[in-house]
């Protein structure tokens, strides 16, 4: 062994944790709750639904059509059918290619992508009522978020795309969930994840990080299927000596994976982007469009603009050129510049077009960043410098869409409509906006993937 | 970082590996070079076949009946056929669940089970040649064996179960040769091969460890098929500050991947095993079975069994007391004894009976084990004594299997037929045999896959 730290000895993790899971009820959870899993489905299915054609979710439709099983699952927003492993795959990278769902920020962990893409499909498959889906997502997320807990930060500054990785976890657990394990049954779906971990950051910027929540759907959902007819793994995937957690990183506090289970909910952190580019990135746009409007600034007038960030805005967002728009979701510099250009950092500003705009590449060109190491992540200090010599000063504590400033319930409901109604219409942008507002009451939680395929 | 050494940098060795895969024509290939893959092939396939009832592939198989696409693939052995995907990962199930396939002994990859599952599934869905398909297999087992060189011992001490975690590259590297990927293509196919390895040895004694070349076949074929529609990657997967290399390993040597690519061959040094166990245990077996018929031992003549082992023996196999007897694999106290009881070790040797055996059993706890720094992996020292005081000696220098000793067609030959009658009958076993040493010519190899399933 070349690590630093022997691995750390802990006995009954995952039998803990596949215990809770198997003997949790939908009426254990309060209703806050609930009601924030709701806020995640929502924001979920309207991203996955808004990004149905774009060129990384045609390809995996491409390459897997000649392929699929029966038509049981729908592809968010179009009118195919796949097999639920392969609507989990497709569906999952959908909801992540804008850069646009949700985030737990403690762990970088954008939660919904490996759950509600796996279970979704499951859902069209065996039927389940709203509140057992729902209590499933939130299961699934309490997991994935937990586990991600245990390992952060050392597991994503290796480079692990903690989505990827800890989501295999929260799929399997919600797949499992719906799919009635035992808790031997739970604990082998758990060591088939913990086999699976999926996504390196290193391909921040291209299609393959998309693939990794659709790939976690996919994986997890394998797990659960194979663990509830018996298929064996450890007893003891997490926690043993080679078992995942000591793997795949050199910190693990089980606690946050094993205390208070039922009663500290993870799930409520979860958070939604205002933005639809990297979330370490949102002050710097939140407090230029705030500079922007509160001096009708526009990009002829500035000089410089200054920003101090928190580290990992750097580090994740700081391609200086972008070439094409996936790229400007990882430049802090392209996306303050649209935000003092346009006022709004939503699809339109991460265009291929939109990052070799010239009065764009100007503005870009006088933006620096530079690490304020007592900066936390949800803040930013911006100074812009007029070619008149103003400086204009903005310090921005806690950014729209943070745990402490969240998008409140008429916020998500705009960005779905938003993301939605250019690709189902108007009308069938609403109705299915309000079954998902009412998704905890329905029978049959299919009528909402139904409704998310455009109408014949 | 808690890391323990800086990232080592490096650049273009995905390009480069992906370069001369794509250019390499199977004229290149040495004669021998093809031929060891035919027998790597041939080597799977038996073992493929033979286990094709194994409880674990058949929960495999009624967990993704359901969901499985157009009858594109055979499950070897047997008569079901799945779309390529499903078929690669049930085979790669099944090539793994005797223990009994291949190792590249440099680093334990067990390097056919992800590269032949992914390509003999994908050759049955679109023609190729047995002289494609065999350079495919020679390319793909190079390319897990090279990467696997890069990342060891560091990888696999940690807890990484290599054959999952570099058998994915294998798999894509292959498939993306028969798929005609171009440069830049096949550089995607192994970026999101980085992005998904399979696989902790902490599964070792359960049906999670099959699940891993399994898994690797469909994750290798995955990124394969997406590459070839233009899913993008990073471009250095493997050696970016955060690729592959650098996130699972704390050892890195490129030359092992870029140096001498079509002169040196990893592939040559893949090696098959005479016994259905954990390679590390075959010099113990080895050195039993020879000491029992050079004396004519018998269980109750036998007061003690003392072994010098390499290390790795109590690591990996050190299950003092095995309850089922996929445990008993990775005893090297129960294949001792029953290399002394029956003079080998199949899979009736390893059968949940033969475990429990009472005079196994009783013999077993006879045995104990040492391990000597200084042992090869491929040797062992025993000592048997006697309960009339008589010691006898027994130093194994090369086990028979290993490079030094290794199985020659005709023992090849035996295994398959061994393994494969008792599925398809002595008739169609032999004709699949001389099919498979004929494979070269084969003008369409899918041939072979018809050939391996049960005649109606």
């Amino acid at each position: 062994m070349s690590r630093e730290k022997a691995p750390t000895a802990a006995t009954g993790v995952t039998r803990t944790l596949a215990r809770y899971l198997v003997n949790a009820q939908p009426g254990d959870l309060p209703a806050p709750v609930r009601e924030h899993a709701v806020r995640t489905f929502l924001n979920w299915l309207g991203c996955a639904v808004g990004s149905c054609h774009h060129e990384a979710v045609e390809i995996a439709i491409n390459a897997m059509t000649p392929f699929s099983g029966p038509a049981q699952a729908s592809i968010l927003g179009r009118g195919e059918r796949f097999d639920i492993f392969n609507a989990a795959l497709i569906n999952g990278i959908s909801s992540h290619v804008f850069d646009y769902d949700d985030t737990h920020l403690k762990t970088v962990i954008h939660p919904a992508g490996p759950v509600a893409s796996a279970i979704l499909a499951l859902a069209e498959y065996r039927p389940v009522t709203g509140a057992e889906f729902v209590h499933a997502l939130a299961l699934g997320v309490e997991t994935e978020c937990r586990i991600g807990n245990a390992v952060y930060p050392d597991h994503y500054d290796v480079g692990w795309h903690i989505t990827g990785t800890a989501g295999v976890f929260g799929a399997a657990a919600a797949a499992g969930k719906l799919l009635g394990l035992n808790e031997e049954q739970m604990i082998w779906a758990l060591g088939l994840a913990a086999s699976q971990p999926v996504g390196l950051r290193e391909q921040f910027g291209t299609m393959t990080k998309s693939f990794h929540p659709g790939r976690a759907a996919h994986s997890g959902l394998t797990a659960a299927y194979l663990a509830s007819l018996g298929y064996t793994s450890s007893e003891q995937s997490i926690e043993a000596k080679r078992g995942w957690a000591n793997v795949t990183s050199t910190h693990q506090d089980y606690r946050e994976i094993t205390d208070d289970l039922g009663v500290r909910h993870e799930s409520l952190l979860n958070s939604y982007k205002p933005f639809a580019c990297g979330i370490v990135i949102h002050p710097a746009i939140d407090g230029c469009i705030q500079l922007r409007n509160e001096h009708k600034l526009t990009a002829d007038q500035i000089a410089a603009i200054h920003l101090a960030v928190h580290p990992l805005v750097l580090e994740l967002t700081g391609k200086r050129t972008p070439k094409v728009g996936l790229e400007g979701k990882f430049s802090v510099f392209h996306s303050a510049a649209v935000a003092i250009i346009d006022g709004r950092a939503g699809e339109n500003q991460y265009s291929d077009a939109a990052v070799l705009d010239p009065v764009t590449v100007a503005l870009r060109d006088k933006v620096d960043a530079v690490i304020d190491p007592a900066m936390a992540a949800d803040a930013v200090r911006i100074t812009v410098t007029l070619k008149d010599g103003t400086k204009l000063e903005k310090f921005v504590e806690h950014a729209i869409g943070s745990k402490d400033r969240p998008m409140n319930n008429d916020d998500l409901s705009a960005k779905f409509v938003d993301l939605v109604e250019p690709i189902l219409g108007a009308a069938q942008a609403t109705t299915l906006l309000q079954a998902c507002w009412a998704m905890q009451d329905a029978p049959n939680l299919s009528r909402i993937a139904e409704l998310s395929r455009p109408a014949d």
